[in-house]
């Protein structure tokens, strides 16, 4: 049947039987959801395309969101304000920070974008690793930011050292991009080594940690620089419910800082954000303990399937701490996105300048089968 | 009940039962979600508080694309791109414009970011009535133009002859913000008078044209200037489908320009919007031609009622051509504010420098008679 119309052909028939057959007072709308074609999990398509290219969460938004989703479009007509003003103490407590070093935005993309923008000044070094996460190199754009590219370490961390030569030089102002666990190659930039430079930085030098990853990271030489934001202004950590919660569709996230430091950011953001129904998604999201156990047992299981593939072929790959991996292709690289297209599978994007891999994000288990059933035929043909 | 939680504990058997009442392959969900109690129309709250404050319209996000967004539920953990591709071509059809004229943006107030940021410069005037909506305002806060305020026309449309004046000294950039019909007044600012000015400035005066109320605008003096777009790279028009469409909540607007403008705003955007769910209901709501007539239906009958009111209390109204007016006020408006919130209702905010005047919005007509019963009341008591 076709999706578009399916709630207003015989959804609610369905909805209304999956309901009775769950039957009781718990019953809910968002859970009957899942007993009608279409609504599993899984990053498969309506047309069978595979799409692991995006390092979306395989679950989608959780059945406690859904319903809250729903309750939640009666006030959908009205500005955001009060309706999402809960999210705040909630957050606050999730986080276990002050509501005061909280700042909400369209995505964490939108928090990336308003620090670019509240701390560019002509020349300022903008130092970032490559690759990494391309949203902060797009957003500096238009603006007249002295952009450093620091390539990656041979373990693939952030080459924190020549990244502190460059933010000293004069020191004046710089802004320092980190993106822990970094976003393509999923590898962690041990704390240690970070927490040394922020203790020594100048508060001229502004940290900007991106941490959308954060929930996924398990190796004990991460943690997350969230302790510093009260003791140093210059210290600002971005996270997200786009991965752990399966909210990428809805586009909420939030900065982490010193409330001297979001007091000039509020001066860039958008009237109105976050949307209502993001802010109950979200609400619903960090009451169910269940969600994020959920989430990291399927993502370690899927990571475990890619693994075992990429163990068998003899390819190399990059230690994940999140919910994808970066791994060796032999062969032209656009070549390989193109082939995997043709078997119906969506793999991750180029990263310059890592030409020799690829970027898979994890789907369910049985997805990840899917692609590793197209890299053994390519591996038989020859293309690998 | 508490809303909070009437879905899980009770709302399945009330859809169930209102499903079973409605029968037939074309019931949905989100038509029987109106027959549960608290699901009604209308700005009073769940508390009460009858919120005539901000513009919002009183029938809230449609039936059509209530249904819509739990549709969309099933995307909502993926990032929107290919899911709002389909907006632009259906949005292109309806507003009649083609797709590389569209910019959309989370509200219609993220454009008007986009456009301040991306037209900035040192000294540049940026030239606004006032009063008008305050959010261009605020979003030049943090970068260096030259303000210019200028104060309405006697008959409180835009003084375009004096914004001529300082848009046109040394011909050097400008940006020139026009509100029409313009917030807070509801007054329109004659298309011949602003179509005389555009045909004759030189390209370096942008013109900002937000048309937020475009949809409720019936005076014969009123046209928006969107027919100016392709020939004039320095028109660009907003939009919203917060008012006539009830979406405030989802946040979804849109700029129309030259397509060489928009590649200009494009450096600005945040990436990943809008988001999904908001394309859902926006996709919905155009398809539902009786949305907006019941919208300006509704809106039509409101504002008689409300016309009555200070009629008989002997109070000047500016005539509205939105979804809103503004009447004066004779004493304190801070004053009156706080005796109308004691009454429940909340009026609109103090727009200097017109601190003898309050604006409110339209509610449902029996809403108005409600505010109008407090008017009353204050006569009575000598406070009006």
């Amino acid at each position: 049947m076709d999706r578009r119309g399916f709630l207003s052909a015989g959804m609610a028939a369905g909805v209304a039987a999956g309901m009775s057959g769950l039957g009781g007072a718990g019953a809910s709308v968002a859970a009957a959801l899942e007993r009608i074609p279409g609504w599993g999990r899984g990053k498969t398509m309506a047309d069978g395309t595979l799409r692991l290219s995006s390092n979306e969460n395989p679950l989608g938004l959780a059945p406690a969101a859904r319903e809250a989703v729903i309750e939640a479009l009666i006030h959908a007509g009205r500005y955001p304000g009060e309706f999402t003003a809960p999210l705040y103490p909630q957050l606050a407590e999730y986080v276990g920070v002050g509501e005061e070093n909280i700042l909400f935005g369209a995505g964490s993309t939108e928090i990336l974008q308003i620090i670019v923008q509240a701390y560019q000044g002509p020349g300022v070094p903008l130092i970032m690793a490559e690759p990494t996460f391309e949203d902060v190199l797009r957003y500096q754009g238009p603006l007249s930011y002295h952009l450093q590219m620091v390539p990656l370490k041979a373990d693939h961390s952030h080459d924190l050292v020549r990244m502190r030569e460059l933010a000293e030089v004069g020191r004046r102002p710089a802004v320092v991009y980190i993106c822990n666990p970094n976003n393509p190659t999923g590898t962690v930039t041990p704390a240690r080594e970070l927490d040394e430079w922020i203790a020594e930085a100048p508060e001229s030098t502004l940290f900007l940690v991106d941490e959308a990853y954060h929930e996924y990271a398990e190796d004990p030489a991460y943690a997350s620089a969230l302790h510093w934001i009260n003791e140093k202004p210059n210290v600002i950590v971005v996270r997200t419910f786009s991965k752990i919660f399966g909210m990428a569709g809805l586009r909420l996230g939030y900065g982490l800082a010193h409330p001297d430091t979001l007091d000039r950011l509020r001066l860039f953001t958008i009237s109105n954000n976050p949307n209502i129904l993001a802010a109950a998604a979200a609400m619903a999201s960090m009451e169910d303990e269940a969600i994020m156990a959920q989430s990291l047992q399927v993502n370690r299981e899927a990571r475990d399937v890619t693994h075992r593939a990429l163990d068998e072929m003899g390819l190399e790959y990059l230690p994940s701490h999140a919910n994808f991996l970066m791994h060796r292709i032999p062969g032209d690289l656009g070549e390989y996105i193109g082939r995997m297209r043709a078997e119906g599978i969506r793999v991750g994007r180029p990263f310059p300048p890592m030409t020799g891999w690829n970027r898979i994000s994890f789907g369910l288990p049985e997805e990840m089968d899917r692609w590793a059933g197209a890299l053994r035929r390519f591996r038989t043909m020859g293309r690998i």
